[in-house]
């Protein structure tokens, strides 16, 4: 494309903007060809597509830095780039600007393992760190499945079946590198386990969808891998029976690694693929670890013996490694696999949490409203955290099943929020939960979170039409 | 005393003032008296003492948000009061004004056992508290020893012995109610677990030092309270090589409920008072807990192992727990039992923290700068979190040893900040850590802070002269 054919959807001056950031970092890492604004339009979530004027591959905290100072002079967006993985639109260059592609600083600047640390760039990814980390026997535990980018999990607050026991990303934080948006560099944190020494600013960027500032470098707990663990798969009469089972466990002073509820809709579309024949009935997938075989013995026994006194109509423990990874396999490719279900289908995914006391109410709800509206989909949930989602699939061109689906979420945030919960557990507000930011956090809280969006991005220009409409 | 003989520290128009409060809390509770003034003018730290002009007992949120109203209007200071065990001189009223004592705040709203959940008032003290979630197989894990408010837990982010397992306070809020500068009132985060709705407002509260706004309710979790715990104490050769044990112990996969360590002086003081004939030696005591007997016993085996591995000089396991009670009763009393010891001496405690990996280095450091400057005291850590803590005692009257225990504080705080720590892991900024606030995070940091309190406290009233020097 001829730069005098430049033509912003945001009415900048594209062509300065475009030599500009060439200056910054060359020639080869900026573009703005079609294919490239295309690749960075949506996430996985169904919201609608749009174009950044411009990508940019920064390779170094210093090139952020000029390209953030540069965009805040001239008042242009800015929304930073993971992995694309995620289900609320929230890298989604809603009022186009510049796309920052951390792809090319993903590497891993240090693994204390003394320490169970790590400190990575944002474009790390998930499972890629993970690989490696494993040379050292440890894992960055909050697991969200999708091989998402530590800077997208760090930006989102990324949880998974990893939560239940090792907590989300936000717990899981020692220290970042952030650029503001005036292109000042800041350091949050250190790489003590215990900080007293002022503001939580680390806590601050954890969960800001990028709106704050753009972190570039993080420091990481990590977790040991656990050399013993075995996998439990129980099905029981009812959900809420099943939710039971999980106060019980937890309460016992066991301490699952995961813990997770799928409905009998769930267990039918995963039967539907790889190797399993598992009853369909409401199941728990558990997963427990210990320091030797025998102390996790003593451990399943009491599982097992919880599972029955609460009518458990299959019980299989002490599950093999092969079979355990071949289990959160199949749970971490539910999404994809639910898809092939559903093929053609347009989808909707919700993400409410709520007190684990009140998962069984939730679940119930959530039952009733996708059977009264006449909804296909499936109901799983990181049970031990009283998350839950449901996938609701419909026909692209039905707007009354894609008008049900919305009444869905809608009604289940509404629940969530009664209940004591919240209208996103783990996927973030991006653009889909805005609407509900008052009804969850009331007039005084959305004030304040505005007032520190005016404090660290008076211009607006960090990824602007997200978490609140500014 | 007479009104009209009221004087004020700051120049207020203290009848006014006094009147103005009366009218709010009625006329028991405000206060003018030396006596409750004096009550009010230091916390357990050396800092010096600062009378408040007055005192206040609030009993409801309302209140105190109409008295933060008042003095937002009028600027006068106001300082959060709690149980007073702070120990860097965090809530003295150094500008005099107000402070709000929440004694009369101190009641559990509700239990949510279920959950794993509590909602308190700030008046409410963490032992108390802890003795009523007993009666439902909980406690709040974050252990500060002192029974400390919750309030003031909050505000310092405290921690203590179960932090290596259970996280400090900050790991432990849920939710909060704040009343802000300008008395609104503000509501944080969720009784869910998982939450990623917007930002974190909750953790820019945790930590701040009631510069921020003061916390008037907490939603805290909880941890199902242990049917089956062993003790361990352990002496080794030299404090390097309990310090290996620690990280061997972590790496391993068990995880103890406590891991402190004591150096040959601590025993010594340790062994002055109640029915104990420790090995005087750099010492571990430890905690683990399991769900069984059996698993415990399993796990049991393993720490003996690695111990042994490690020229363990003397090994007791499975104290029972009467012997338990008793060990962690004289490590809380530790303070208490040191100053009896040091009769009559002025003291300086330091708490910075490290990466474990570096916590022999650090206390090497420790044990070095305290031999060069003849200094008197102990040196005892929470191994597992890298936090260590010398107690420096000195005759009054003695200004070189005082200079010479100031000395080592800012040695180990250069030593912590060069090994990737911190200057303080859980007494918090308060008074004695400000001058360090630069090294440890940079200007850029700095000014973020001054902006946030800017943001949130334009008039500068609440708890002034603290965190950083506005």
């Amino acid at each position: 494309m001829l730069l005098t054919e430049l033509t912003s959807i945001t009415g900048i001056d594209l062509e300065t903007t475009f030599r500009a950031l060439q200056v910054i970092v060359g020639p080869e890492r900026v573009s703005i060809t079609q294919a490239d604004r295309l690749q960075h339009a949506c996430d996985q979530s169904s919201h609608a597509e749009h174009l950044p004027d411009l990508v940019v591959w920064p390779q170094t905290t210093t090139e952020v830095s000029a390209i953030l100072a540069y965009a805040n002079t001239v008042r242009l967006p800015v929304t930073a780039w993971g992995a694309g993985t995620s289900l609320e639109g929230n890298p989604v260059p809603v009022q186009g600007g510049i796309v920052l592609d951390f792809q090319r600083m993903n590497q891993i600047l240090a693994v204390h393992a003394a320490d169970f640390q790590v400190t990575v760039q944002p474009g790390m990814l998930y499972k890629d760190m993970n690989k490696t980390l494993a040379r050292h026997g440890l894992f960055f535990a909050p697991d969200p499945g999708a091989n998402a980018s530590i800077g997208g999990m760090v930006a989102n607050n990324a949880a998974g079946i990893r939560t239940v026991k090792h907590g989300a990303t936000r717990d899981n934080v020692l220290a970042l590198e952030v650029v503001l948006a005036n292109g000042e560099v800041l350091r949050t944190g250190a790489r003590s386990v215990k900080q007293s020494a002022g503001y939580d600013l680390t806590h601050l960027f954890v969960g800001s969808e990028g709106t704050l500032g753009i972190v570039t470098e993080a420091t990481l707990k990590l977790a040991p891998l656990p050399e013993h663990f075995s996998a439990v798969i129980a099905a029981f009469p009812t959900v809420e029976i099943a939710a039971e089972v999980v106060f019980a466990i937890i309460g016992s002073g066991l301490e699952p690694t995961a813990l997770e509820l799928l409905d009998s809709q769930a267990l039918t579309v995963l039967n539907s693929e790889a190797d399993f024949d598992l009853t369909v009935a409401p199941t728990l997938f558990m997963e427990f670890s210990g320091a030797s075989e025998a102390s996790l013995a003593e451990e399943l026994v009491l599982v097992e013996a919880i599972c029955r006194e609460h009518d458990v109509q299959s019980f299989q423990a002490g599950i093999g490694r092969e079979a355990r990874n071949r289990l959160w396999q199949a749970r971490h490719r539910f999404f994809e696999t639910s898809q092939r279900y559903y093929r053609g289908y347009a989808y909707l995914l919700t993400d409410v949490a709520v007190p684990i006391s009140q998962f069984p109410a939730l679940v119930a709800a959530a039952n009733q409203i996708m059977a009264r509206l006449n909804c296909q989909g499936t109901i799983i949930g990181h049970a031990g955290d009283g998350n839950l989602h449901t996938a609701i699939f419909f026909p692209p061109g039905d707007d009354e099943a894609r008008a049900h689906a919305a009444q869905v979420n809608d009604h289940l945030v509404e629940r969530a929020l009664a209940l004591g919960g919240t209208c996103t557990g783990e996927h973030g507000v991006g653009l889909g939960k805005q609407k509900y930011m008052l009804a969850e956090h009331g007039p005084v809280a959305l004030n304040l979170m505005r007032q520190l969006k005016a404090t660290l991005d008076p211009n607006g220009i960090l990824n602007p039409g997200k978490v609140l409409a500014w």
